[in-house]
């Protein structure tokens, strides 16, 4: 096995450092957040940093660095107070990368994506997305360790594609098309998947569907 | 499409909300974090909850209910400051499924699965996990919209399969075996996935391998 201490960290090229503990993690959910400014300019960037705060409220949370690319979407959700999710699907995978860029205009025309706006929020949603969120911020916790800003949200609405909200309330995200992505700017599809049972003593949990995983 | 608004959220069966909400934030990691007591009793519990923080300074971030089943994690955490976390596999996927039961036991013996130690870090990792890493705890912040509590740690260690690390810092967490989940309760392997260019503007990102998605 590759055994790497912290003490080798500092030492690292910047990018290969980067791109190693952006892949400790774990696989990562894959949003564009869509928001607008006060004077209505729209704003598009590709998040990896999108998480599930809790269920009762319903809330989110966003990850955002204050001062390198996606600084307008902090600024925007601070001035507007809300913001959209919206899952990327291989569809419009590229795309969605590209609002990464440093772009002077809208993401939106600048990478080819539609807006859309459902009406119940002032925030633009990507219409070639199957799941849409519309958040407004809650709370704003500056993290002290290293200046990034964690963002929470409650749902205000959703939007899922037909036959993928299931009776139980999952969303089978599979079968919607959403990707996952790993490290940086690695895209993935998943298999279908298999989903357990509530988890008791002294029984294994059971598959509850014939799914490959 | 399916359009939920917030209104229809608190009338919801618990369950059913719980299933929808913990589906939204799209796919997500997949760990079992690693703990012991003061008094030496080893701890595992199942986690989709964990997140990139930084890079440099190299932190992660664990979110933890205070007053629910993952107890022991945050008590152990705060009382010796370190943690593990163990990439999910397919081939322990049902017993790290099993470790959210409430066991009196250590976990690591009710689920079978093998306690580690490296040395370096006095938390327990599990022998079965092919990504290892040691975290300390860095900062512990309350979120006041639901009491739970974002622990942040720094990595103190890294264990990567061999082959599986490359050349630019970009571990390959499909080839390491690495699960994701959606939803409480739903395990997914991931296909190999596409790497994308770093994106400029006026060209759209090339793939960088040629894995199917």
């Amino acid at each position: 096995m590759h055994h790497i201490l912290s003490d080798a960290l500092p030492g690292m090229e910047t990018r290969y450092r980067t791109n190693l503990i952006n892949s400790l993690s774990g696989f990562k959910s894959l949003n564009l957040v869509g928001t607008h400014s006060s004077t209505k300019q729209t704003n598009l960037a590709v998040f990896s940093q999108v998480f599930h705060i809790g269920a009762d409220p319903a809330l989110l949370g966003l990850l955002v660095r204050p001062h390198t690319v996606p600084r307008h979407t902090l600024e925007n959700i601070q001035e507007t107070g809300d913001f959209t999710l919206n899952h990327i699907r291989e569809e419009f995978m590229l795309q969605a990368h590209h609002t990464s860029a440093r772009w002077e205009e809208s993401e939106f025309s600048a990478c080819h994506l539609t807006p859309w706006y459902s009406g119940h929020l002032s925030a633009p949603y990507v219409a070639e997305a199957n799941v849409r969120i519309g958040l407004r911020l809650q709370e704003t916790t500056p993290l002290a360790c290293n200046n990034t800003v964690l963002l929470i949200g409650s749902v205000e609405e959703i939007w899922l594609p037909t036959g993928c909200l299931l009776a139980d309330g999952f969303v089978d995200l599979q079968k919607a098309g959403s990707l996952t992505c790993s490290g940086l700017d690695s895209y993935h599809k998943v298999y279908k998947g298999m989903r357990l049972s509530y988890a008791k003593p002294h029984a294994l949990p059971k598959v509850l569907n014939q799914n490959p995983l």
